[in-house]
C-alpha cells in the first residue's frame, strides 16, 4: 500500500473517526477538508495562504490539467507539486466527472469516453488506464480511478449499468497502476439506491485500494436521501481505509458526513461562494453585498482567525464587493477556506475528546439546522 | 507646516536628491513610488503585501471614494487608514482629474466643476473648497488641491486659461485648509510650454504649500517634451519642499524624473499592466501570455525578491494567465509594485552614495533605453 492510514480515535457509535493518513508529501490529519485547485491553483489564493489556512491537501482536476497546460508539460516541470509551488499532499480526480458532464460532446462505452475538448474542440480518449497514466504524470499523492457518475435523477437500469461499469473500470485501474508512491482510490457509486450502494461498496472493498471515494452524492438529491446512501456505502467499506466523500463541502454537510465516518472531503464551495460575496460564519452564511453591512465595523466572524477577519470590517468588504475590487473575492475565499478547514479540525478534536455528539448538536444549532443524523 | 521634509543627499548637478518626508503616519524615504489604491484598495493586493513590497505610501482617489462609499462613511469608520487597513501614509488626489475627464458630463467654471456621477447619474459639485473638505474627511496625510489639467494637445489660449485657474484655485484651497496634521500640496500645470511652466511654478511656490505636484505630464506628449517641462517646473519651485510628478511610473520615466529632482511618483501602471500579464524586469517588459514562456522554469526576474519570483516559474505564470486564474493577476501586480518600489529605493541608495549618474546609465542600458537626461 502506497499510503498508510491509522485511526487514532472514534466516537459516537464508532461512526465518526479521527486518523492520520500518510502520503508521499507528508501526513494528513483526518477528517480533513481539501480545497480545490482546478487549474493548478486554488482560485485566487497562494500556496502560502492555503498553508496558513490549515489546508493539508489540495485537489487538482485531471481533466483541466491534462488538456491545459498538459500532463507532459507538468511532468517536465517536475510534477504538479513543483509546478504550482505546493509541497503538501495533492489528490487528483480522474477527469471522469468533467468529461462525462460534457454530455453532447462525449460518447461513453465500455472502453472509455471519447470527448471533444472544451478548449479547442479536439478529440480525446479517456480510459481507466489513461486516467491512471495522466495522474502518474501529474505526480499526485492520491489518484482516483475513472468512474461513471450517473446523473440525478436517473432510471434504475441506468443506475445499475453505471455502477457496474464503475466496478469493472475500478478493476482495470488497479491493474494499470504503476506510479510508486501514489495511492489509488476506488469510487463507490450507486446513487441513492441503498442496496446498490451497499453492493458496490462491498465489491469495491474486495479490491485492495488505498482508500475509497464515495461519489454521486450531493448532485441534486434531497439530503434525506444523501445520508442513508452514504451510510450504506460506509458500512460496507473496509474500516482500515480512508473514505472520501467527493464534492461535498457545506458546513452542515461536513458535520453530517464526519458523523457517518467520512475522513476526507473536497469542494469548490468556499472559493465559488467567496467570489460572489457569500461567506460562512458559525451562525450561517452572510451575503457581503447586502446593504445592511455598509456601516458595519465588525469582522465577518469574530471567532475566526483568518487574515480577512483579523484586518477588515464587513463595511470594508461590502465596499470592495460593490466596487468589484479583486481583493474582495480573495479575502472572502480565504475566509471560507479557513472556516471549513477549522470546522473540520474542531470536529477532529471533538472526536478525540469523545464529544462529537455534543459538538454536532452545538454546530448545527448555531447554524440554525436540525441534525439529520438520527434519520440515517 | 504639517509635514516636514529634510534633504539628506543630492548628487548629479544637485538635481537628483534623497530625503525624508515626515507625515502623520510615519516617514517616507524619498524618492518614493506610491502605488494607487483607487477604491481604498490597491487592485488585488492586501496592505500586508504592499508593506512587504516596500511601498511606504499609497494613493487614494478622492473622486471614487467620495462617490462610493462616501467620505462621510469613511470618516465614520475612522478615516481611510482604518477603513482600508493601511497604517502608513496616504496621499489623496483632489478628484479633479477624474471629474474633468468626464467631459460631456462636466461643466467647469471659475467656481468649480458641476458633474454627473458615473455611478448613478446624480449631479455633484466639486470646488476647491469641497475638495479640501472631502480629503479632510478621508483623513489622508497629504491632500492635493483641485486643479485644471488641460487635455493634450490644447491651444495656447486654453493652456494659459487652465494654468491661471489652477493658480487661483490653489489660493482658494490653501485658505480652505483646516485639517490638522494633513499636508496640502499645490499643483503646477502649464503643459509643455516652458515659460508657462516656469511662471506657474514660481507663482505657486510663493504660496506656502507643504509640497508641490507637477501635473499634466505623461498625458500623451512625447518624452522629449516631458522632461524640459518638468525641469522648468522643478527649477522654479522651492528646494525645501517635496516635488511629486503625478501619474508617472514606467521604470525609465522614474529614473529620468528622479534625475530631474522629483521626490514622489504615483502610477496605476504596475497593477494595470500586471492584470493583463505584462511584468517589469531589469531587462525590459515581458508579456507573460507569450507562448515562449510555456516551458520556462525561471522566475520573472532572477534579481527580484518578491513573493512571485521567490516561488513561481514563468511557465506556471503563463499557464495561470492562459487559464484566466485570478492568482495570475495578483502575482504579476505584486511583482510590478515590488519592482518599481525597489528601483526607486535603489536610486535613493545611488544618490546617497553619489553615484546616480552611473546608476542611471546602468539601469537605462539594461532596459535598452538611451538616457534623455542630456536633452533636458
Amino acid at each position: 500500500m502506497s499510503a498508510s492510514f491509522s485511526l487514532i480515535a472514534d466516537s459516537w457509535g464508532a461512526a465518526a473517526r479521527a486518523g492520520v493518513l500518510q502520503t508521499s508529501h507528508g501526513p494528513i490529519e483526518t477528517p480533513a477538508f481539501m480545497p480545490v485547485g482546478t487549474n493548478a491553483a486554488v482560485r485566487g489564493l497562494t500556496p502560502a495562504e492555503l498553508k496558513s489556512s490549515g489546508a493539508q491537501c489540495v485537489l487538482g482536476n485531471t481533466y483541466h490539467l491534462w488538456l491545459r497546460p498538459g500532463s507532459a508539460l507538468i511532468q517536465r516541470a517536475g510534477g504538479l507539486h513543483t509546478f504550482m509551488g505546493w509541497d503538501g499532499p495533492i489528490l487528483t480526480d480522474s477527469g471522469g466527472f468533467q468529461v462525462l458532464s460534457l454530455r453532447r460532446h462525449c460518447v461513453v462505452d465500455e472502453a472509455g469516453a471519447m470527448f471533444r475538448s472544451h478548449f479547442d474542440g479536439g478529440e480525446w480518449l479517456l480510459t481507466p488506464e489513461i486516467a491512471m497514466e495522466v495522474q502518474a504524470m501529474l505526480g499526485s499523492d492520491i489518484a482516483m480511478v475513472l468512474d461513471v457518475c450517473p446523473p440525478y435523477p436517473c432510471t434504475a437500469h441506468d443506475l445499475r449499468a453505471a455502477t457496474g461499469r464503475t466496478l469493472r473500470w475500478a478493476r482495470r485501474s488497479i491493474d494499470a497502476r504503476h506510479a510508486p508512491g501514489q495511492a489509488v482510490y476506488g469510487i463507490v457509486q450507486g446513487g441513492t439506491d441503498l442496496d446498490l450502494r451497499a453492493e458496490a461498496a462491498a465489491a469495491l472493498g474486495d479490491i485492495p485500494f488505498d482508500g475509497y471515494g464515495i461519489g454521486g452524492l450531493s448532485v441534486g438529491e434531497r439530503r434525506e436521501r444523501t445520508w442513508p446512501a452514504l451510510s450504506a456505502a460506509v458500512g460496507n467499506l473496509p474500516d482500515d481505509r480512508p473514505r472520501y466523500l467527493m464534492g461535498v463541502g457545506a458546513p452542515d454537510d461536513l458535520i453530517e458526513g464526519i458523523g457517518r465516518g467520512v475522513d476526507l472531503f473536497d469542494c469548490v464551495l468556499p472559493t465559488r461562494l467567496g467570489r460572489t460575496g457569500t461567506v460562512f460564519t458559525s451562525r450561517g452564511d452572510l451575503d457581503l453585498r447586502h446593504s445592511r453591512f455598509e456601516r458595519c465595523d465588525a469582522p465577518i466572524d469574530p471567532d475566526c482567525d483568518c487574515a480577512a477577519c483579523a484586518s477588515f470590517s464587513l463595511g470594508y468588504l461590502h465596499h470592495l464587493f460593490r466596487a468589484r475590487e479583486e481583493l474582495a473575492m480573495r479575502l472572502a475565499s480565504l475566509h471560507n477556506v479557513r472556516f471549513l478547514v477549522r470546522l473540520v479540525a474542531d470536529a477532529r478534536v471533538a472526536i478525540c475528546e469523545g464529544s462529537y455528539g455534543s459538538f454536532t448538536a452545538d454546530v448545527l444549532h448555531r447554524l440554525g439546522r436540525r441534525s439529520l443524523v438520527e434519520q440515517a
